[in-house]
């Protein structure tokens, strides 16, 4: 670890070992420099010890009881998550995401009603990030599943709303989905691109205008 | 905690408590968002098991066996710091700080021989910080014992190196110290406010230049 090597140079013999040790600890995660981890840990060393012992708690309780979901591979407390437990979901309708936290943004609208399918990433040949590191063939069982289930009970009509991000690799990961999918006739569809509600036209860039323009809607 | 109930709010039900658990108490943590909140909580989840224990670990011993030094209140591992228990570093010359983070920062130049006084914090009316919520009476204790050990050894010649940060509670802290500290008759100082090495005269503003013409030094 370059960071915590650089810590340890940095801070050296100046400060106590247990002090090292967590700025060390915070500057490992994401987002979080030298000196960030400096401020973390000097404001925690000023923190009541409850306070304390309430954050490594949580820390050390973040995995209890939480497994992936069997079915959309969302976090959950069940082998089933909520979502897909519940019988007034449309379960012929599913999302595939990213990540969990896109599920989150995606039901805080409250008006979608399907299911999901989390990828757990997407596909990225610089960070070496192939199909196989995505649920991806989870997806594939899933749905050859649910076709031989309709087949005898005649339902059929799945959506695939493929909701991975609008950039690069969301695109690539979007795109080759969509050829792999195609073959089971299932419907594909892509989440929308264009201008953000409250977006200025003026500020736009000129892939998301061309989006916007490719996707425009006729009124009814 | 408005930010714990935003969380709850925003994330409801639809993440795993221990989720939102963590979730709430990074939020907590200075210069932590909801967002980022998030995406650290996220990037747990995705660590593996032994490293989500260091992070917890680190937190909760971060206080085990930690003190504050009884002479300069630097944190220390002993009754007294590092620092304080060397012989070899001048006693005479106190080197005031708001933080412990700027003992670390000076000793960090390798050029300093004297010792520190650690006030933890400056003075602050809007957030309610008076000289009694900083180290500001063992200060005042400390240079009459040292005042009382020199009349009988005939040491003296002490200086104390006001370094609060140069900012608008830091000028208030030092000027306070100064006055406080002239009756007992010791040399006073304070750090040089001027250009940064490596700094553009064209980009510093207006106060910063105004020091460091005050500031100026002839060549010797």
């Amino acid at each position: 670890m370059i960071q915590a090597d650089f810590v340890a140079i940095v801070m050296g013999s100046f400060l106590p070992k247990t002090i090292n040790r967590l700025i060390e600890e915070f500057s490992r995660l994401p987002g979080i420099g030298p000196k960030s981890a400096q401020r973390l840990t000097m404001h925690l060393l000023h923190s009541p010890e409850s306070r304390v012992k309430e954050l490594s708690d949580a820390v050390s309780k973040l995995k209890n009881g939480l497994q992936f979901c069997n079915i959309c591979w969302n976090i959950s407390e069940n082998p089933q998550c909520g979502i897909c437990a519940d019988p007034r979901r449309n379960h012929n309708l599913i999302c595939v995401v990213e990540e969990i936290l896109d599920v989150v943004a995606i039901e805080k609208t409250q008006e979608y009603k399907g299911v999901y399918h989390v990828l757990h990433g997407a596909l990225s040949p610089v960070e070496g990030i192939g199909p196989e590191q995505l649920k991806i063939n989870a997806l594939m069982n899933r749905l050859e599943k649910m076709d031989e289930e309709s087949a005898g009970a005649g339902v059929g009509g799945i959506e695939i709303i493929l909701a991975t991000n609008p950039g690069l690799e969301g695109e690539t990961t979007a795109m080759y989905l969509m050829r792999l999918l195609k073959i089971h006739g299932h419907k594909i569809t892509r989440i929308a691109r264009g201008l953000p509600v409250g977006g200025d036209l003026d500020y736009a860039d000129e892939l998301t205008l061309t989006k916007a323009l490719e996707g425009r809607m006729e009124y009814s």
